[in-house]
């Protein structure tokens, strides 16, 4: 096979084999298909786009670039979840211990921010002494000793996803739609899930804008799942404002913990017993009928009698962080700098846009603007009002917590433009907009 | 600007401005930006197209890219011609010395074959000693003392145009018209040409398969010559068929020597006669109204009186060529073995397809498969007939030149395809499909 005839099949609108792709895929990975080659594939499969069938046999290609993850001698049937990206989200670390609570064990493996706000594992680092990187050997263990484990993606995993995100970031090719379900579905099958839930965010704060286009994605990632034999549930959720309150890795964790303890921001709650509620029905393949409600309800319980934070405590124990920041979370890393953000105005909330609170969290030092860059645990944005909302002149509609004055003028400035009102009281956003079930 | 930012723009078909153009064209000649990104941005250029606009600017900043040769000081008014490449095609031997003895000065940088058969200069490399490497200084004084120079491109001619024309060689990205058209035009620009008569080969050996392609190309780089300021003719030829009789760099030079004594083929003579005598007409600006024909016949003229083999004679002398292989061609580089391929059949020919005949010659090495390839001159196929020419089956209907056996029988073994037999007498083939004029 020539790169050449592979790159002008694509540009023509041809539909590539599954022996093509995975020649390309491992080409590319062992570095004998050069970066330009595979530019120009990338641009070409932007334009021209991917069949299904294209696109699972690339997502499976890419997840066999490294190692596959095999579970099965610990876990039998192992869940996964893997959020598209929002602002505040910090579900993973409420639904993770929840769900190993409730007797289904998890082992996920997640990623740094790329954008405007920290990832799964930026957020567990403000806890100190947190390992986020582990040995295959020692995941393995920690998901036998304490049915959870929470990681970084180890190098070995779908290197060739890595390989070809950094060539997508420089060359224009990110927000194509195969591209990006079988980046993100490689990953997981790698890491050896039966079923996955995957929560696809859609709204200003999220990289899909509408719903049309988020179904459009979720149902690619749904038709790679199963034609790769997993179990599928996608649900689409809001994320035109901030989920919860917390914008910032130190104050997510310490809101992930209200949230265990019960006293949680209500769409945070509701948004966490849902994708639990879905986990739990999946890993327990027995009594799956009519058995997400009950779901639901046991993590509901588990929220309020603190087993869920009893299990996040054991997490953080078994992966070496400081226990005393979960029991006391103002021993979590505080900001020198906290001011509050009044409305300015009377009115009804018609919008917080989620956007703009991720770009003055962004200015404050809790992203990154380039893959190098460090994130300050400490800083961030506490939003305190909802769409629908009353609020006052005085009434203080974020709280920003900075360490810098002048990143803190700058984030103040955003802020003030983040929220819009209305004379009359809008509709409150629903927290989910649709929900795709494939399963066996 | 961000090469990023250029990239997304194209690929989401916007138009880019001429600065962006020049932005991204000066910073990959400068390499500034990677490989990599000009190849996204290529593909984003082939799918998505380029405005008339948009062409002209990038064909001015390549042409900016490196020296533009000023040729006033010698030339007051400087005739170029650019043939797209076809099979058998020595045209600029044979009209450049015939225009320069018509008293029109002519300055030609020429190219290597990138196909299956030599270029200009691989022909003219055939003649011992004929120096293809000139300075800048050298080509000026050349111009000066003879009225004619035929040489290589200098490195500094529109480097830009190189650098990507390789990047567009293993990218699939070849085949666009404005990124063929740009290529061809920045160096025709950079080259000083006030006035360029454009040979686009259409047919089976051509790059352009068929008509509507062909014009449509010949119209772009007409369209960026006007809008450069230079006036334009474009001819659309037939390269279904071979040019002539011979293919293969010493046979050719051998072909444009007989030409030159009005002993030339006949479809060779009158293809060397209109090129000719549009660039005689451009280049005598007072006497234009009606003169082609006036041309026409002046440069038959010196094909028959012998005048343009005296001129050819001075360029090869002039640039340190062994003139005695001029004046007794047997001197040329010759093959070893010699071999008639007979029709086979009794019949009409229906066709000779010249891309057939193209590729025996590049088994027997008179072109190259890599840009690195050496070629051998002394061989190569003569073709002994024409669409609507009787062949008997005796009669030989090519004659290999081949310094190797295994060569000879893979090019024997192509040419017994290369030729369809019909029972009625079919037409022959047109020299000219159509003629393009753009003048000031």
């Amino acid at each position: 096979m020539r790169a050449t005839d592979i790159i002008e099949k694509k540009r023509d609108g041809g539909e590539l084999t599954a022996g093509e792709i995975r020649w390309f895929v491992d080409g590319y990975t062992r570095d004998e298909i050069p970066d330009y080659q595979a530019a120009a594939w990338l641009m070409a499969v932007f334009l021209r786009g991917m069949s299904a069938r294209e696109t699972l046999d690339l997502t499976q290609a890419m997840a066999d670039s490294g190692d596959r993850l095999d579970l099965s001698p610990v876990i039998p049937y192992a869940v996964d979840k893997h959020s598209t990206g929002g602002v505040g989200d910090k579900v993973s670390l409420v639904v993770l211990p929840l769900v190993a609570a409730a007797g289904v064990p998890v082992a996920k493996m997640s990623g740094r921010g790329l954008g405007f706000t920290g990832g799964t594992i930026d957020k567990l680092e403000s806890i100190a002494g947190y390992r986020v990187q582990l040995s295959d050997e020692d995941f393995m263990q920690q998901v036998r000793d304490y049915g959870i484990v929470l990681c970084g993606q180890t190098k070995s995993l779908a290197p060739a996803d890595g390989k070809l995100y950094a060539l997508r970031d420089v060359t224009g090719t990110v927000p194509s739609l195969p591209l990006i379900a079988s980046s993100i579905m490689s990953k997981k099958l790698a890491a050896g899930a039966n079923a996955i839930v995957l929560d696809v965010k859609v709204g200003k704060g999220a990289f899909m804008k509408g719903v049309d286009e988020a179904r459009a994605l979720a149902q690619i990632m749904v038709g790679i799942g199963v034609g790769a034999g997993r179990e599928m549930v996608a649900l689409l959720s809001d994320m035109n404002q901030p989920l919860g309150y917390a914008v910032g890795n130190a104050l997510e964790v310490r809101e992930a913990i209200d949230a265990l303890r019960g006293d949680g921001p209500p769409d945070l709650r509701e948004h966490c017993l849902v994708v639990g509620g879905h986990m739990v029905r999946l890993g327990r393949q027995d009594t799956r009928a009519g058995a997400l409600d009950e779901a639901i309800a046991e993590l509901a319980d588990l929220m309020d009698n603190g087993g869920g934070l009893a299990k996040f405590r054991e997490l953080v124990s078994a992966q070496g962080g400081d226990v005393s920041m979960i029991d006391d979370p103002d021993r979590l890393p505080r900001a020198r700098l906290v001011e509050d953000v009044p409305a300015g105005a009377d009115g009804f909330v018609a919008e917080v846009d989620a956007l703009t609170v991720a770009q003055a969290s962004l200015e404050l030092g809790a992203g990154r603007a380039r893959k190098s860059d460090p994130v300050d645990p400490a800083v961030g944005v506490v939003v305190r009002c909802k769409v629908g909302d009353r609020a006052r002149a005085d009434d203080p509609l974020f709280t920003i917590h900075a360490n810098d004055e002048a990143m803190l003028a700058r984030a103040r400035e955003l802020l003030r433009q983040a929220v819009r009102f209305s004379e009359s009281r809008p509709q409150p956003l629903p927290a989910f907009y649709d929900t795709l079930y494939k399963e066996a």
